[in-house]
């Protein structure tokens, strides 16, 4: 049986939002609690790499997840059949989440004994990457169909996140997708960028993946 | 040899833009000019589309493009290697383009013998579908590795947009994709859109596509 809140997001009033996110980690760090903001394009399987990253994870660290999306609840659905704990957030159009709705998000999820709370981000390259949602750690996906210039062209999102993941990786060969030209491009606008190619369908590198998210959880917690 | 300018546009100043957005579509109607307004997510399909469909009008009509981006210069390289006029648009930052935006670009891109402008949007399938940018048409491309749940969770874009092209088709066999429920959903949201599956890689539903531009290019400027 899937079961989850849906919450409606209200508009920041807060002006200064990188003052927010630093308050909001100093008391993610007091609760003991790590956050990842996962961000990509829609359509590049950030939903299907969630729910198999809790699955190898959910038994050793307890996960809470925020899905975001302008409507709809399928994100919500999907994960949590996985049995962790999930809160579908709805942004009213809104095209990103800042550090004060992301705590509403946090409020709402509840984080009493949640090692990892995952955000979900809206599928958007361009909004998301503007704004610090008070996240530990930015995570993003690049799907090999978007293409290897997606760093020339989105620049600043390849800049924020700490862990790049190119996904689909299994259908490489049908697309033209140069993945040295790819890694080459975002490791210069991001030389300390960690790139895991991966296949969130058949799991090639998500042993990779899930090990690194688990350190840096027990390191923020511990 | 490809050749066009860069322009970086300026924000708007103005605050209704549903006024600025008629009054720019009348102009070209004066000026016997039709714009085209296409969007999509990051890594759609946008470019090559847009090549072959230039490939396909260019010796029936004069066409100009417009290619929006945050920054790069590569889909305007990409589309001038075709012979028709380009000129790349830099948006700074911003997510989408409004009508006094795409006005400007307009103006730089130089609309004299021009039957058709294409405006490139920036990829994002969320902020761009809250801005009426003057088009006489909205198209939207939407990829079979995105997922066939898109209308569900952007609805907003498939609400505005005259046509939509499902693009890469060629792929369908590779991913769980039902092009039957994408059709559905998206008709459920607007019954009177237009929906094409095409191959822009291979060419498949490019002629139905580019022989509705086509008419509603000569319905506009006649």
């Amino acid at each position: 049986m899937s079961s989850f809140k849906i919450l409606e997001i209200k508009k920041s009033i807060f002006e200064n939002n990188d003052k927010q996110a630093d308050e909001l980690r100093q008391e993610l760090k007091g609760k003991k609690t790590f956050l990842l903001n996962l961000m990509s394009s829609p359509g590049s399987g950030k939903t299907t790499t969630l729910k198999n990253t809790i699955l190898a994870l959910k038994d050793k660290i307890n996960i809470g997840v925020m899905e975001a999306d302008i409507d709809s609840a399928v994100d919500a659905v999907t994960i949590s059949e996985t049995g962790v704990k999930v809160i579908q957030l709805h942004t009213g159009g809104m095209c990103h989440l800042d550090a004060s709705m992301t705590k509403q998000g946090l409020e709402g999820l509840g984080i009493e004994n949640i090692d990892l709370a995952i955000l979900e981000n809206i599928g958007n390259l361009v909004c998301p990457a503007e704004f610090d949602t008070g996240a530990v750690k930015n995570a993003m996906i690049l799907s090999v169909p978007e293409g290897d210039d997606k760093p020339l062209k989105y620049p600043l999102m390849f800049t924020i996140c700490d862990v790049l993941l190119i996904n689909k990786i299994d259908v490489m060969e049908y697309f033209d997708f140069d993945i040295n030209k790819c890694i080459e491009r975002a490791k210069k606008l991001n030389p300390n960028i960690k790139i895991i190619p991966i296949s969130a369908k058949f799991g090639d590198g998500l042993e990779e993946w899930t090990n690194w998210l688990y350190q840096e959880v027990q390191k923020w917690i511990k």
